[in-house]
């Protein structure tokens, strides 16, 4: 059944190899001032950055440049950032990379004008801008498929000094108001970045996926979008320049995170909460986190909801039912997704992430816990997870 | 493969049994005097319209009533509505019932202050209006899923004169600000009236779904939501205020039509030119005409798409492989949809529409033959598929 919900999307996307053609008309209206933001520099390298520049002269932009966004965006950079975004007083922010340069960006353009300590208010108590609050606006140039952060108000900031990551979800006000989405833009990406992103994408859906033993249109979606990324990341892993398996990734990815799958419907987000706290402890790739533990996870909850675990087999990894128990798919439905993690080259496992048996004590205790899936989960049941996750 | 495009959907939806209780809200901001536009009156006896006033009332609105908004809405109607909107200069269209009367709101607000010929500009000519010309912002109050209206730029309105009946697709500066989609004020509509809506979201799924060979994700999408309709609508023709099956109804109608599952591809829209060409002669129930030549269609179809319907026969109504041929895979997935229109009720031919053998010579001429499916069918080829609906 779907509850009551409000469905607001205002983000418009422009989508294909001549998507950043759109770019001046996107920018358009927005004022002249605009903080460019980026990571490490590979756009230099493989020619986004040459296109961004470009449209950004013929827009009649004057343009302020803030690089160095670093995968698990820190408070520190966010300071940083802020200044930057007043001093200049800018009018835009442009995010062009993955999922940590549209959080990061999103982050400055609530903090910026706030007089406050912006981590304090917004991560950790979790607060909304007010109305009326000045609010910088965004736009993104996606270059890394998998946190759908350019069709959300999803920001993750990460404090080293309290190892806390923390994702805090802005209304429509922050949400992009425009993303650029050209698969060819995640060609040159690194190949396990690429895995990583499919991993998370996967999660996405996954977590909104698994609450819930009702019938509800939004889990039929959910379907449908795992079955496209599974299909698709089997050609992409071999053929990373296939356009076709890059495109779906993409767009999949963008609505695998964008609120309609989990529209009127309970959700559970513990593999990321999980995956976060591990994050804060080793820096590792956010897509392997979760992919670290996601087997651990699921064999976890399963007995907790066997009819939602043998549909997921049945429908998602197609695994025939014949005579088979509940209890028999559900089981068959994890093999399947952890023979996918390994085909496609994600992390199995998370000692390869840094993890050692001393930390999980420490990172259960940094998991925050969250109500909504099948059960609730407690410390010992998360050092558990993580130890067989080792 | 996804082609380039563009995404954009701006309007809000406020879904859910409480949904009616944000419309003070969702009402603010859009000036004082509201054109209240509904149809027969259907509105009064449920409770919907009592509902509507007292959320106008409470937002301090002046309303002005339109009322008589047909099913299969006329230009003469439109041309009445303009004059009322026009006279009384009102700010804002708020639209209480099906397609048919979103449809009708969104065409008088963009032809109420056109001084020409709005029939002949935005319908036979299909122009777009202009940047700055004045369009009457709508809202609307769904009380019938099917046509996506709703959530979309679409009005087709139909001119007896001409015996014809065309679709426009306005742009987002047309779309529904807002829609209110209570499942609840659906509840009332005649049984038929529910079953033709059921037909009309599938036949839209399938028109999107039935063109290309390629791997898209929104065909995927596409697959989900077909499931999710097939499985609500069996449980709403037994017992049609289960709350669960018309939630998913109404939110798999929105979805079939907002733009989404149709992306980057091409698309089949042969089964909505034959049935508006049907209704435009009989005036039948328009997911009815659907439905009543679907199956011919289809059949007609197929040889020139085996592996598209081989897989809509496996993946959305879980007919089972086993050594079977795309050739008869194929044709048992539309031996499973000619079953399926038979379960629910809706339509299995044309003759109960009030087709007659005289008129399917008319009919093909007064269908509009597009492009884009998997065969370009001729005026005889219409002929025959409607000879073999009789």
């Amino acid at each position: 059944m779907l509850g009551n919900f409000i469905y607001s999307n205002p983000t418009k996307i422009y989508f294909g190899d001549e998507a950043h053609k759109n770019l001046v008309e996107a920018l358009s209206g927005f004022g002249k001032k605009v903080m460019l933001t980026y990571g490490g520099g590979s756009i230099k390298r493989n020619g986004v950055y040459d296109d961004i520049i470009a449209a950004l002269t013929a827009a009649g932009k004057e343009v302020v440049e803030l690089s160095g966004v670093m995968p698990n965006p820190t408070v520190d950079k966010l300071i940083e950032g802020c200044k930057v975004a007043r001093e200049n007083n800018v009018d835009f922010i442009l995010a062009v990379g993955g999922g940590s340069t549209i959080d990061y960006a999103k982050a400055v353009s609530v903090s910026a004008w706030y007089d406050g300590d912006a981590w304090e208010r917004f991560w950790v108590k979790q607060e909304d801008p007010k109305p009326g609050e000045r609010i910088i606006p965004v736009g993104a140039v996606l270059t890394m498929a998998g946190t759908g952060s350019e069709m959300n108000g999803g920001s993750v900031i990460t404090n080293h000094a309290t190892k806390m990551k923390i994702g805090k979800v802005f209304g429509e006000e922050v949400m992009p108001k425009f993303a650029v989405l050209n698969p060819r833009y995640t060609f040159s990406l690194p190949h396990r970045q690429m895995v990583a992103g499919i991993f998370d994408t996967m999660s996405h859906i996954m977590e909104q996926y698994f609450s819930g033993d009702d019938d509800s249109t939004s889990d039929y979606l959910a379907e449908g979008l795992m079955r496209s990324v599974i299909a698709s990341s089997r050609v992409a892993v071999k053929d990373p320049e296939n356009y076709e398996a890059r495109s779906n990734l993409m767009w999949s990815a963008t609505w695998a995170l964008n609120t309609l799958i989990g529209e009127g419907k309970s959700q559970d987000w513990m593999v990321h909460m999980i995956g976060q706290a591990i994050g804060a402890y080793t820096d590792a790739t956010h897509g392997m986190t979760l992919s670290g533990v996601s087997e651990a996870y699921y064999r976890h909850i399963m007995k907790y909801a066997l009819k939602r675990f043998a549909r997921f087999a049945h429908v998602v990894w197609e695994i025939p039912t014949e005579s088979k128990s509940d209890e028999q798919l559900a089981s068959e439905g994890i093999d399947a997704l952890a023979a996918w993690i390994k085909d496609i080259g994600a992390a199995s496992e998370i000692t390869s992430l840094g993890v050692t048996e001393d930390m999980l004590d420490g990172i259960a205790d940094a998991t925050i816990i969250l109500t909504g899936g099948y059960e609730t989960l407690n410390h010992d049941e998360i050092v558990e997870i993580l130890r067989k996750s080792l």
